[in-house]
């Protein structure tokens, strides 16, 4: 442990050194190395993948003129440090979800994900033409730095829980892994939340450090084998409907591209807002027969009041996250009016689709 | 109306002629001169507004390289000529919905929407990971095309009707515009599908040549007004669950490409593939409240006996529609087994979410 935490420290000031000047090492002739900072493995599924995505995409539409380097996780700085890294100038870019930066400003959830909030369409509506992008970048800006929604976890599902949950009183001190506002929300039901990155969630389940876990929804929930150590699998899942994520690019970086090359970063991104919930939709559907079929893992439903005590604490922490700062109480303003015209909206057009199609089958 | 016919023939005679030779007068010093025609008005919202994003979004980062001129539906080409004009090489893209050159192979609908089918998320799935790009790539390479997802229409609702539907016996000999298997699906319930491009619609309701429309949700629907005609309006639709939209690319003007601008026009219709549906959902929140608060509009839903019946033909169509070629089979098989999967999937997901969510509001 002290060596790692020697070669990490290492590896962040070396690259430290280099990165105070990017600038000018990093240019040359119109053409740009970069690189990209991330808060999970490298090529994990879908998150990960979505990443590689993001640097090849970018390097073919520019012909080579912008480099993008990916670096896992760990690998230049450490998951949670992407955020600083990316504004010290460390890196150029970070892909990251932006409730892991809770701690910064109140406001970071809204771009992201809020329990009880909006799916990943619908928190991509937002942010293209519901008003959501000129606050985000009005909140970054701040740091110094550019963010473009660049992925989406799609509607994450309940949970990992060792032991059954029959009812809110199983909550009772339960040490569960959920980050933002859903770990607020557990709270509210008695947990006890803890923020891991996803490489250190399955030790601390099987070493009892936790209890329970959430992730994500199949795909690279099988991936992190959490069904090793939980048999309960709940689903679906109220705290996390869909997480976005974020491009997170050094503001001063960004304007010494040449406009063709933002605009290239920027589609990057916005083609990957959707390709990775595809990547993410077709994982889930194959990883739920695995996990079912093969490892026999025990789909539950969390009981109805567990369900509503989780809306209400959501409807909650939102609203008492807007009374700390008033600029989150203008994010949360304008995201709450979208999110009621949504619940207007949805039953008569994909809610109410699926739940008849859903009916029939 | 002859003069018109006219007119529309000499441009497309005129557009003709140039277009024959269009490898020669497009490129000059490694830049490109392209059109891209649409089946809809330019600039229509959310449909037309997404062309001349493509569009846009080409010309930028490109850096002008590939200037791309839109066209609106008859402006060069009448709307149904897109697929055989980008064919031809009169433009060197068209966008468009597959399933409106059903005529021209079975398997079309498939890669467009199919009554009872996949949802917009849903189908970019199947498309980008799911094996469905694959199968739209071999369609139109025998047609000398490339497609690109590039955009959807959301969650179609059931449409404007002149009076009320109580029962399946009112859809006995109604006229009602519907394209593509949600027409087939119509015609099974008794009624007579028309197909008609978006900008005659009203008039036909006007003057009675049709009873009833379906068009897309009501961003679009109040754009063309059709509740000054038709004051029932039925929601949700299970008929296109979610339109997608293609960018249908001449393969040998796309070959002639160099790889990065390839990548360019690819990542431009990728981005435009979520965006799209973005702002139709923000504009469809939006022009919901308008129709029910400024107009007056009844919205209804319709009798359980006439959804579960449209489900039952919407599945019937889809499976005899793989019966007329081999092809479609295939095409069928993947699509059918991706939907089973979704079906399983999706009450863990987004549709369990979404109805908890709505349970509490």
């Amino acid at each position: 442990m002290k060596r790692r935490t020697f070669i990490r420290t290492a590896a962040y000031a070396s690259a430290g050194v280099a990165a105070a000047s990017f600038s000018a090492p990093a240019v040359a002739q119109g053409r740009f190395r970069w690189k990209l900072i991330t808060a999970w493995p490298k090529n994990f599924p879908a998150i990960g993948t979505g990443t590689q995505r993001i640097a090849d995409s970018i390097r073919e539409m520019s012909d080579g003129r912008l480099e993008v380097k990916v670096y896992g996780g760990g690998e230049l700085v450490p998951p949670f440090e992407v955020f600083d890294a990316v504004r010290e100038g460390i890196a150029e870019m970070g892909h990251d979800a932006p409730y892991y930066w809770l701690a910064k400003h109140s406001a970071m959830p809204f771009f992201c994900s809020v329990p009880g909030g909006l799916t990943a369409p619908e928190h991509a509506a937002w942010i293209h033409f519901g008003g959501g992008q000129a606050l985000w970048d009005e909140l970054y800006a701040g740091y110094g730095l550019k963010p473009f929604l660049a992925g989406s976890g799609g509607s994450n599902v309940g949970g990992w829980f060792r032991k059954e949950i029959n009812g809110l009183e199983d909550f009772k001190g339960l040490r569960m892994r959920i980050p933002g506002l859903g770990g607020e929300v557990m709270a509210r039901l008695g947990a006890i939340p803890v923020n891991l990155p996803g490489a250190e969630i399955l030790p601390a389940l099987q070493t009892g450090a936790i209890d329970a876990t959430e992730w994500i929804a199949p795909y690279n929930d099988l991936a992190f084998g959490f069904h090793k150590v939980a048999k309960f699998y709940y689903a679906p899942g109220v705290h996390e409907p869909g997480p976005a994520l974020g491009l997170t690019i050094n503001a001063k970086a960004f304007e010494e591209l040449p406009t063709d090359l933002q605009a290239i970063v920027q589609r990057a991104a916005g083609d990957e807002a959707f390709r990775m919930l595809c990547e993410m939709t077709v994982g889930n559907a194959e990883a739920l027969g695995v996990l079912l079929d093969k490892y026999n893992v025990q789909l539950r439903r969390f009981p109805q009041e567990v369900y509503d005590a989780m809306l209400a604490a959501g409807a909650d922490v939102a609203r008492e996250a807007a009374e700390k700062d008033p600029f989150t109480r203008k994010v949360y303003e304008s995201w709450l009016g979208f999110r009621e015209k949504i619940i207007e909206l949805s039953p008569l057009t994909e809610l109410g689709y699926m739940a008849l199609r859903d009916a029939q089958n």
